[in-house]
């Protein structure tokens, strides 16, 4: 099945994996491995060979009998299809603990992924640099994302507040909602939401720790 | 197929939707609704009615034909089966921003996740209190985690540090680890380990805007 703009179809299933790929093939390259065969791939990831190559035939295989994967050029095509070999813009509505700690995440800006501004409503953190982050009002968001093509807006407020600001997104050009809040929505026009219901993680491992049956 | 404690084998598709009913039922309880169909459920859900029938299923129904559930008690029984019932002891390893903001995320407290300590080896944070919670050095660790029974240990630090750690938490006692470490890992002994990759989230939205077509 091809999707409208002539990619192929891609399974959850391996979008999950892909950036496991990617962090794999960022070690082997810091370390100076320049290739790499896809059953010691397998070992070090603990996945099956045949899964590696399944997966990465999807996007045209990459590899060579024989040869083994090319670790840069790999590592390199997997950025372009996660969208990381062009830098996002972000910002973080929600200038609490973890919307200050995501903005300050050291992680982030070497996948290209620059959060320049937080929205909050608190008069004591507005005009404040949180982590080097300015702080603005709530009431500024919608011009700054337009004026600074804002691609990703980062959601880390209560879900009560989540519903306001979801509509004040509406129409303002960006593409996609990181959701820290601990609610479902969907957005209009295309644009993607991707959770990250942190109690739901763990509450997983809560489940498992109690189904685990080891020293129950 | 039954595991070692005689319950039904449950899949991971199921376990990830559970905490998502237990959110849904907790608002509706909060709402004071009493009952509910499955049909309702699944509008106010977006998804099918017999899947919450199969999954609910799973663990024995709970619901009765031409009554629906009761809220109150599939949210407490889906809670059991969470094993939030019981408070959980909690430290976090790594006093940085995000270590930090997690330690005082207020969320957790109210499904009986108690965050008691968080440790580091930062002398500049040793001995001081954030958002609460008290920051202890790295040497008493183990320690702490043996004398309070401390359940779950929350990995708050760079991959790079990450090794070392999990060598000090093998014979504690400990039952599960909620990873934030950018790094894999297995624990000896049964103990859990749930992985938040944040960078890897980021980087599946990211797929998502590169290939959502809609802009393109």
């Amino acid at each position: 099945m091809d999707s409208k703009n002539g990619k192929k179809y891609i399974s959850q299933a391996i979008i999950r994996r892909l950036p496991r790929y990617y962090r794999y093939l960022g070690e082997l390259k810091a370390e100076g491995v320049e290739r790499i065969s896809s059953s010691e791939l397998s070992i070090l990831m603990n996945v099956t060979a045949s899964q590696i190559r399944q997966d990465l035939n999807n996007f045209g295989g990459f590899g060579q009998q024989g040869y083994g994967y090319n670790v840069e050029y790999l590592y390199d095509e997997i950025g372009k299809i996660l969208g990381i070999d062009r830098p996002h813009k972000i910002v973080t509505v929600g200038a609490g603990n973890l919307g200050s700690a995501l903005s300050g995440y050291q992680n982030f800006p070497r996948y290209g992924f620059n959060i320049l501004a937080m929205f909050d409503n608190d008069p004591a953190k507005i005009g404040t640099v949180i982590h080097g982050v300015p702080v603005l009002p709530v009431s500024e968001l919608r011009d700054y994302i337009q004026k600074n093509e804002i691609e990703i807006v980062i959601l880390a407020i209560p879900k009560e507040e989540a519903r306001q600001i979801i509509q004040e997104l509406n129409g303002t050009g960006i593409r996609g909602v990181w959701n820290f809040a601990h609610t479902d929505f969907e957005m209009p026009g295309g644009i993607i939401v991707e959770n990250v219901h942190l109690s739901e993680s763990l509450m997983r491992l809560s489940y498992e720790i109690a189904n685990s049956g080891d020293f129950g």
